[in-house]
């Protein structure tokens, strides 16, 4: 269990490091389509895995780690997308909070991140009833940043 | 070298595998979609390493890697999408011979990984002369697929 909090706090702490090197949208309506863009993968993702969850797909247990291993990818990528500056105007949902309050917006990105960490361990042990519990904790991360962040 | 190829054979045969448990579009707009915010991640982040090759800003090295491996990570994802039934139809640019010969398709997604996995290794290696003549292979692999898959 240490191992596991180490390996995240880890995959945080260079995830932020990553997001900072990568901070470089020409126009905040590039950083739009961006995020717009990693939303779109992982709700596929995290879709094909709420059908086994919910039982309208067969369990199979390569296939729905598969699709945790590709929101973990992800989940590192649309934080700083988020952050541009003037991405609060145009074709968005994100309220201009999210650019005040960056800190606030980063707590909950880390706490998707960290979620969805767990989701991709248990996964892969092949454990479907933890699994499933923390698909639920993973939604309600999607959940908690959507209604604050959300116009 | 050949440790390369051997592992670059591994990286292919396994993203066919992970393409083959992703199948699973309940509908062709959702594979356009899909496939599409994969490319606009892959833009993104081959425009930031382009910038770099093309003197724009200023080479650095673990930004340029940085870079590379997104695209390397996600370089997989896409190419079920573009073989969804249907999806020649609606918002999208892909001919229908895609779908008649995926073969051919595949032949040319699996060139594009190759060369990415190459741009990632040299990337990873601070060789940055060696970075840019493969960057330029990249390149010509999307292009080398665009001009025969684009209406």
């Amino acid at each position: 269990m240490n191992q596991i909090i180490k390996t995240i706090s880890v995959l945080l702490i260079f995830s932020v490091l990553v997001g900072a090197a990568y901070a470089q949208f020409a126009k905040p309506e590039d950083a739009i389509k961006y995020r717009k863009a990693v939303m779109t993968i992982i709700v596929q993702h995290f879709g094909r895995m709420g059908a086994m969850v919910k039982g309208k797909i067969h369990y199979n247990q390569e296939a729905f780690a598969n699709n945790a291993a590709v929101i973990e990818k992800v989940s590192v990528l649309p934080w700083e997308a988020f952050l541009t500056p003037g991405s609060d105007k145009g074709k968005t949902t994100m309220k201009s909070s999210v650019l005040k309050n960056s800190a606030d917006f980063t707590a909950l990105a880390q706490t998707f991140e960290m979620e969805v960490g767990k989701l991709f361990a248990a996964a892969k042990k092949g454990d479907f009833d933890a699994a499933k519990a923390q698909f639920g904790a993973v939604a309600g991360s999607c959940k908690a940043c959507h209604s604050k962040t959300r116009k």
